[in-house]
């Protein structure tokens, strides 16, 4: 039979734990803290409904939403995005250099067809989140893991490691980052983009949880200190609207904007105009603030009934993040439990989480103690009854 | 600045024709045969806000249409697939070997990320989809084009090709092919089918226009003949359905499919769940059969007042396809008249085609003196008006 492309070999190992995430997530019987999903109860579906009704008429939004659209996306969604979630971060965009995409992770894809040949080097953070690793891999890159701390990316470890590998770009989870839950301070945003200037590599800056914050202040992003077009903007409706919409943007220089449309146009022409219209709506109408506090408010009860449980259920020694929003915490056992092995125990019990060590490119037996526990789309009782079982079952090792 | 990768040069040529392509389309003034953009009348408009008032509730689909979903796509859409789109042209299909993709150019982006490293030749017909040609050099492939005569692609041509540049695949458009609206003999697609299994390499059947037939008998897909996993059937919803739903599907041998959802999921995770399920509910509802007579019917007309039209306006000793379905015809002008430089003059005077020469991927001057004509888009009475200007504009020269 015929040959797969080679890089279909560079991307098995991590294709393969995705695969394993997607699969743990359908089965119903299991609480599963695995996947990053929002809450059911976070879904707008009755506003999407009223939308749908008021706009998808021959006279109003019908057609647009019907019929062929445009690469960079409908003109009042890219506007939104500069107006309402750009502009009040300290990001002043022209919707020009704004690209609305299929989904955050499609900006990861779009941005690799832009910038990578094989072999090139992206530096990402010691963990990061697999999924976009998959695709780094699938463009046969050289993914280089950078220390964190509990205050995310570590600026001087970027540097060195510019220095001793010459990457082409770093790959950044700045505001309750996956896995982890941590967040990237102020000092280090800035000094990550005057990084980017100084030593011609990019910023790739991926932000999707941001207006998920529960408690603690709001920072800039990366892309505000930006004043060379090294940074490049990710982000993702799938948090804020819906992920079934399959929609996010990605802001960033002119001219790498007209390089991501050559890439979005031979990918697949253009992003589903019907989400596009819905979602457009969805800020024009104004229902975006008040969902935003609503979601806030299930996700905040959320992530303080996780943190009590973890306190509560886990033996003592146990370390976890204090996530300030997001959908993630990320939990350190004591001991020499191996999280990998833990989780088809677990499993069997009926409660999964999502094991350390895949999320380490490095390997070598990192995080083998440590899982990302997600707590957005359990509710509060279930967040309980799951880590009491998940308690258990560590108490009886 | 952070250089562009080398796969963006090589696709430079034919991103830019594709560009110009989407411009054309924009501009209202222009009575515009010239992009392929199914008819607004024939969208269904009130079917998908009446299927969204019903199904996007949360005790229906709406949950289903705005969480995550699967790369696989939606089960009741595959078996749709399978049941009413395969079956009844003698495919039948196991809906696991089939997958939703986002629009039918996706399953070439996605086809070649499984197959294709840098170099490797694709056999294309002469002419072909420029579209797709700009997607297979964005993966450095090397496109070689095949001879056609008004029977489709010449088998006998394609044999002597593979034994030349040993391609890894070969890219036909068998039914009202694009851009000439040819229909490939089934005598060929046997023929074709056999060629795959015998030389090892993969037939890609993109068959988007085939369930717009206004005359004639249907034809077995290539598909039906392959014993052998060597055919690949890719197609879309954007003509029976809706373009901007961005939905379409593959079907293969399940080896190939398992590699196409890992690369799925490293382009955008998933297609839109909002637009498949309301694709589902148009088949499940019934209303796909009734629809697809609608459309036909004005398509047909459309066809034959274009064929009419170039009869009429156009000079003695020109040359056209009469197309038994789809969007297109290809007109071959007499004497020394290059459409790309007609183009021109033609928008001017507010009637616009695309000019042949692009669609041959050999170039060396082929197709100078053609042109694509699609009616799908414009309205009979402006048929007549827009080919009146045009062969207007052609007796002046």
């Amino acid at each position: 039979m015929v040959n797969f492309a080679k890089r279909m070999d560079d991307m098995s190992k991590s294709a393969e734990i995705v695969r394993n995430l997607f699969n743990a997530m359908t089965d119903p019987q299991i609480i599963s803290f695995s996947g990053g999903a929002p809450a059911v109860e976070a879904l707008p579906v009755e506003i999407v409904r009223e939308i749908s009704n008021e706009v998808l008429t021959r006279d109003k939004r019908g057609v647009e939403a019907l019929q062929y659209s445009h690469p960079h996306g409908l003109k009042d969604l890219r506007e939104a995005v500069a107006q309402k979630l750009l502009a009040p971060k300290g990001v002043q965009a022209d919707p020009e250099d704004i690209m609305i995409v299929s989904g955050g992770l499609e900006t990861m894809n779009l941005i690799c067809q832009v910038f990578l040949d094989p072999g090139d080097v992206i530096l990402v953070e010691s963990p990061t989140f697999v999924h976009c690793v998959e695709i780094f891999e699938m463009f046969q890159a050289k993914c280089i893991a950078v220390d964190m701390d509990e205050h995310g990316i570590i600026p001087e470890e970027v540097e060195k490691k510019i220095q001793e590998y010459h990457p082409k770009m770093v790959y950044v989870i700045p505001t309750f980052h996956n896995p982890t839950g941590r967040t990237l301070t102020t000092e280090r945003r800035k000094a990550l983009a005057e990084i980017g200037s100084r030593y011609d590599v990019l910023i790739l800056e991926d932000d999707p949880y941001r207006d998920l914050r529960y408690s603690g202040e709001e920072l800039p992003p990366i892309k505000s200190f930006d004043r060379t077009g090294h940074t490049i903007l990710a982000n993702s409706f799938s948090k804020i609207f819906s992920p079934g919409a399959r929609l996010g943007y990605v802001y960033a220089d002119t001219a790498i904007i007209q390089k991501l449309l050559d890439a979005k146009t031979a990918t697949n022409s253009h992003t589903a105009a019907i989400s596009q219209v819905l979602c457009a709506e969805f800020f024009n109408r104004g229902y975006f603030e008040e969902h935003l506090r609503n979601i806030r408010d299930i996700y905040r009860e959320r992530r303080d009934v996780m943190i009590e449980s973890i306190d509560r259920y886990l033996p003592a020694g146990t370390k976890r993040v204090f996530p300030d929003g997001g959908l993630f915490t990320w939990v350190e056992l004591p001991g020499n439990i191996n999280t990998t092995e833990l989780l088809k125990e677990a499993v069997a019990q009926k409660v999964a989480f999502v094991a350390g060590e895949g999320f380490f490119v490095e390997g070598g037996g990192k995080g083998q103690n440590c899982m990302r526990i997600s707590f957005g789309n359990v509710p509060p009782e279930k967040i309980r009854l799951g880590m009491e079982r998940l308690g258990r079952l560590i108490a009886s090792k």
